[in-house]
Parts: structure tokens; sequence; C-alpha cells
């Protein structure tokens, strides 16, 4: 099971006039998070959009435990929590400097075609990501 | 049981290169409705702030059925889905113009002292948002 | 000359931890204020879109007097500042509920075509856009 | 003259539907280039805020001349490009990965109280930024 890890500058621009980083912009960590995962698993989700393939999300949940702040380093580790062929599920973790648990979620994704925003299925019409997911994925008890 | 309705026009800046409302705006989207119906129950968020007491966001869920573009008008209707003195929970539905659900999620929030990030009971602290929150919640079957 | 005027709430989202509003979001007022001047005017940016036309911003001043915060309500002022045949120069000026001026600006903008983002002439390709543009910019002394 | 030079990776959720960087997102990237250049001075603006001093902007200009799009690494160059004691102006250059220019800014900043919103003397109250700023600013021809 691969498990990305990847720092992130908490911005001044990400905090709101709570002191701390407004809960919208940690959705924008765990896409970065992803992003960083996809490219591990040895594609980029940038050249899939070139094939007008979009990946919308369909699903997220999020748990806030702790605020991160402005000045702070996060750390986000990112991994595939399921995949069935036809929509990916990725598990993500945010971390302090303490090493804290701050923020940990989920998103689920589909592949569209750009055109029509219809879902294909990833098994059939993306194979070597279909195997990278497989491989990749966490394993089910 | 209270249900506030809002319009929101699209703004370019919430659209990314999808052509479509980037995912994580829609939690701006829920927290002006949130502000709307805390507003229609009699009540200011901003008020509330000025007294040292927060409202952050304890946990997130989104489900994506349609995207919403630019150009277009939305609608997001707003209740209080539970409530127990300590956390409240609110329910979010975002239609499009032909009226088809786009958005659907949740948020809940706790109370806390600015000072200390540390969760108060509603209910003991503030007893007239408990009443109004009480007496506007959704009923259980 | 055509001047619009448009009420803006502060949005929780658009706040930053100096408890006031993040000095980029007026960037995005500017473009709700230039939506509604074009609506003014009789055209729809959106379609525009949807003939391939983009209209890129190239130029941008603003002027931060006095900060605005959430609970407030903002009232946005935009006008054609110049206009020459290819590019136009909006004018802004965002004043608080006590009618003071807080932020003034001025953006400028060209018009492209999608697949290449070369300028185009507008007094050419939009003639219509064109006449409105002359006809409500802002008289030279 | 110090000139900080920080890499930025440009975010999905900093595209728009035109497929590029949305214009306002700059100035966030103004200020990583200004955080970076102010660590390199041996300064945190973090801490500064702590002790109850906030540094916000004054002006804005801001030159779009390429845009940046999603998959792109943009390096930002950030320098000093003025300083008299009271507000210092930096300069900023925004280049894609063939080292075209896209993205040329200047931001002006004073120092205020947090409490108040008045400008406060930067030489006489933070003297050792005042030292820092005198020595790495662009030197006048």
């Amino acid at each position: 099971m691969l498990r990305n890890q990847t720092e992130i500058d908490v911005r001044y621009a990400e905090t709101d006039q709570m002191g701390v980083v407004y809960h919208a912009n940690y959705l924008i960590w765990f896409e970065i998070g992803r992003t960083k995962l996809i490219e591990e698993l040895g594609f980029n989700y940038a050249e899939l959009e070139k094939e007008e393939i979009l990946s919308p999300v369909t699903d997220v949940q999020v748990k806030y435990r702790k605020p991160l702040t402005y000045g702070q380093k996060a750390v986000i580790q990112t991994w595939i929590e399921d995949y069935n062929g036809l929509k990916v599920t990725y598990g993500y973790e945010i971390r302090n400097e303490r090493n804290e648990i701050c923020v940990t979620g989920m998103t689920s994704h589909v592949c569209v075609r750009k055109e029509t925003f219809r879902a294909i299925s990833i098994k059939k019409n993306l194979p070597a990501w279909h195997d990278a997911y497989e491989k990749n994925k966490k394993p089910k008890n």
C-alpha cells in the first residue's frame, strides 16, 4: 500500500478571521496530496485532462480535530482507501509539526469525458491506472 | 422546522479549468446558507464572534451530483439537521435553475472560546441560541 | 457615462487572520462589478465565452484605504474608465456602509481567441460591444 | 540588493474556466515570495503579528503578460523595490519553466498596530527590519 507524504507551508491567504486555516482550504490540500500520490504512481493528472478525461469529486468527508495556523508546516499523507474499477476513494491525514493529527478525510472520484460529464470505466479506459490502483490500494482485512 | 432559501450567483472566480464550480467552493456557499439561516433565527454570527465565541466546523460531508457553471444562479436550502446542546449539524441542498439537485451536504459545529479553542456548551452559555435550535431543528421520526 | 452599483455581503471565507477582507479578494469583487456593468450594457460575459472569446486581465491597480470586515455590506461602483477599440479599462470604487471609500482600482482587459490567446480587435470582432463601450465610457475632459 | 527566488507548483484550485491561473491568485504568490524574502532577511512575518503588528497592503500593481497553467512550475523572484522608513514596496517577477516572464508586479505595505489599524514608523518601531530594508533595497540610480 502506497502512502504519499507531502509537506505544505500554511499560506497567509488560507487563514480566516478565526486565526486558523479556513476549513474549505483543506480540500485544496487534499488535492495537492492526491496529485503527488498520482505522480508517485507514475501518472500525471494534467496529462489525463489533455486527453479530455476529467476526474471530478463525487463525495467528500472531512473531520477537523485541531486547527492549523499561519507560520506552521503541515504534512499530508495520502493513500488509496478504496477502488472498484469505476470509482476511487483517497484517504488523507494532515499532521502539524508536533505530529498531531489535525484533519482527516476522504474524497471519491470517477472519471468522465470532458464533453459529456458522463462517468466512464477506469478499468476499461485507463488500464494502466487501473493496475496501479489495484496494486497500491489499501488491503482489505 | 425552518428551511432557509438563499440565491447565489456563480462567480467566475469560483470556476476551475473543468469549466465548473470548484468543489471546495460549495463549502463557502454552505456557510452563506448557514449565515442566512442564523439571521432568520434572529441571531448574527458576526456578533457572536465579538463576544469571543467562535463556531468552528468539526465535520463536513458533501455529495456532488451535477456540476454548476458560471452564469447560472443557484439556490441553497439550509436547515438544522440535528442539535444536542453541544453540537449543531446543518443540512444543505443546492439546486440549479432547472430545480435539479446538484450538491447536498452537512456540516457540524461546536462553539469554542476564542482564547482556548475549547468547546463550550451551547445550552448553558447561549440559551437563546439553544432555544432557537431546539424549536427549529428537523423533527426526529 | 454608465456607473453600475452592486451590493456585496462580505463572506466569512473572504477574511484573513488580520480580521479583515484579504486583499486579493477585492479583485473578485471588481469582477462581480464588471459582470453587472456588462449586464447593464445589455451583454453577458458567459455568452461571450461560449463563442470562444475570452477577456483576460492585462493590468490591475488597487489602492487600499480602509479595511472591510465580515458582517458588513459593501457597495461597489464600476464604470468604463477608458476604451480604445482594443483594450477596455474599468474603474472601481468600493464603499462601506458609512459611505466611506475603502478600496479603489482599475483593471484593463483585451479580448482573445480561446484557442490561441491572441488579442483580437473588439471594434472589428464585437461591434455591438464596441458601440456600447464608446457610448458609455467616461468622457475625456 | 537581495533577490529571493521561490518555486511554486500551480495548484488545480488556482485555475479558472479560462484554463489558466485566475488573475487574483498571483497576489497570493506575491505574498509567498514576500514571506520567503523576509525569511532570507532573517525575520518572520508570523512572529511580527504575534507582537500585534500587522503589515497590510496599501497598493497593488500587476501586469499580466502570459498565462500560467496547471501542471507547470513557476518561479517567483521578489525584491525590495523601495523603502522610506514608513512604507516598503516589494517588486515581483514570475517566470514559467521556459524562463519567460509571465507576470510582474509591485505591492506596498505599511505597518499598523492590530488594535487601531493606524500606521506606525518602521524605522522607529522595528529598527532591525529598518536596517535590513535599507541594506537590501534596490539601489537608486
